[in-house]
């Protein structure tokens, strides 16, 4: 059964174009279209601003706990909202009980590195001004949204923040240098991206900076030292598979905790399947369980 | 709490010896002594018999599951029995409902490389001509016995016998030459062991054979394609440490399910200390879900 459906979401993935061929209008309209979807059950979403930015609010409706997770959506740091990201949102919401705010931070080419994570730190320092304990806080996202995750982490450690109780990232974006082994062992098996079209993606994000700086390729530059618990979760047909992989080995070579968690056989994102791959329920499971196992610890 | 947790048991392990400086009888015995204990609450034990070689039978109290874990302990291939993988064993059938059946495999120097993965070959084997599904089958083990785990998993797919339905490895040794990182990182932070003292450890098990072989450092060597689900557990105070990095890489890379689960600031096979150090509960309870989760799909 679940071989189909894997089949399926290939094909499906492999009719996408996000090669960075595009312009950015055009790829945000697609992508929004690719994602679109009915409103998600069991939370009921708010407008709100965090940080001085747009974002959503996601509330349980069995009603919240004194958690709350701060989302990041994928998209390449180009593309994207809280919108495009509301399923995946919605479906930690309702496994923790906690509440969510998906941040609108802003996007690449108007706005490049790091000017998205200058939005998640101002993010994050508004839920602990709101009077939120670090330890009541999980930062999550997907993609881009995932490298926002630890980079977001990264910057409030420097900043002197508390740090949250524990940070969730689907395969994350981490090396905008590129340069882990599965850009070529898993060229032609990921059926979205490939090394080169990451290239053009992330030349409108980094505009020219440095790519050799921790900020901008945390899985092979970042100092990761006190970092709270991480989760990492990455399929094994993805070219950004490698991103994982070395930050996890990296996190714990630095005494993180940190969990890698490897679904084969699937690709990017896998997770946005929700309900129509066996694969992306079960690890959403999992990631609903580190989440609560954070929040109660 | 938990740090002072972490400093008695670093103490404790810091005065351990066995640098391999010491004849295999007296190891054999401090470790025995080291590992003595109450017997294990919530199962009851029983001796039996397990292709060829004695074996410990854990029946929990509550009533087993059609599920069997196939437990292997550890003792660096020299040292240690079903008896001093007692409590470990023990706490994966509470936490689980399965059954266990702990293998008394052959040790070195008496049995040198590979007379433990024949052993282990042929239990599973047994398991499989008593009519149990793979799928019903859980291996599992600690330290040596975490790299007999997966080394039996190899010998048996090259053998062409299904594969069981998941394996957990505990600080697993996985590679007999020591090239990895955390051999000079963790250096010191190891209260346990150095690159030296496993070297000469190893030079018991290895007996002057290929140390550059697939089933001796199966983390540098072997394909692991088609493995079944792994999870890998492991404490970042560890020389140990990048046997466990490496090997989820390569199975990533290899398209394999795999969990890597790292620990902060704990030491080698720390899940020993059940109810001394949460840390230890918290592993065991993640282990155990995934012993479930398997069994279960």
């Amino acid at each position: 059964m679940t071989k189909e459906q894997r089949a399926a979401v290939d094909a499906q993935f492999r009719q996408a174009d996000f090669d960075g061929g595009r312009s950015p209008e055009e790829m945000r309209a697609a992508f929004a279209e690719l994602m679109a979807g009915p409103p998600p059950a069991g939370v009921t979403l708010a407008p709100t601003k965090l940080g001085g930015r747009p974002a959503l609010e996601f509330v349980p409706d069995e009603g919240a706990g004194d958690g709350v997770i701060l989302y990041f959506h994928g998209g390449a740091w180009i593309m994207g909202s809280p919108a495009t990201a509301q399923k995946l949102t919605a479906a930690l919401v309702r496994r923790t009980g906690a509440r969510a705010v998906s941040l609108d931070y802003r996007l690449a080419p108007e706005h490049p590195f790091p000017a998205a994570i200058e939005d998640g730190v101002a993010a994050y320092r508004e839920l602990l001004d709101q009077g939120i304990p670090a330890e009541r806080i999980i930062v999550a996202g997907d993609s881009a949204g995932g490298g926002l995750t630890i980079t977001t982490l990264l910057a409030a450690r420097d900043a002197g923040l508390p740090l949250p109780a524990g940070a969730v990232a689907f395969s994350p974006g981490l090396d905008v240098t590129r340069s882990g082994e599965s850009m070529t062992t898993k060229a032609g098996v990921d059926p979205l991206f490939t090394k080169e079209s990451l290239q053009r993606l992330s030349e409108f994000h980094m505009a020219g900076q440095d790519p050799y700086q921790p900020l901008a390729s945390p899985a092979v530059y970042a100092d990761l030292a006190g970092l709270p618990p991480l989760l990492l979760q990455v399929g094994t047909n993805e070219v950004l598979l490698d991103d994982s992989t070395r930050l996890a080995t990296r996190a714990a070579t630095a005494g993180v905790d940190v969990i890698l968690d490897v679904t084969g056989d699937v690709p990017h994102v896998f997770q946005a399947y929700e309900g129509v791959l066996d694969e992306a329920d079960a690890a959403l499971d999992r990631a609903g369980r580190f989440i609560r196992d954070r929040l109660t610890s």
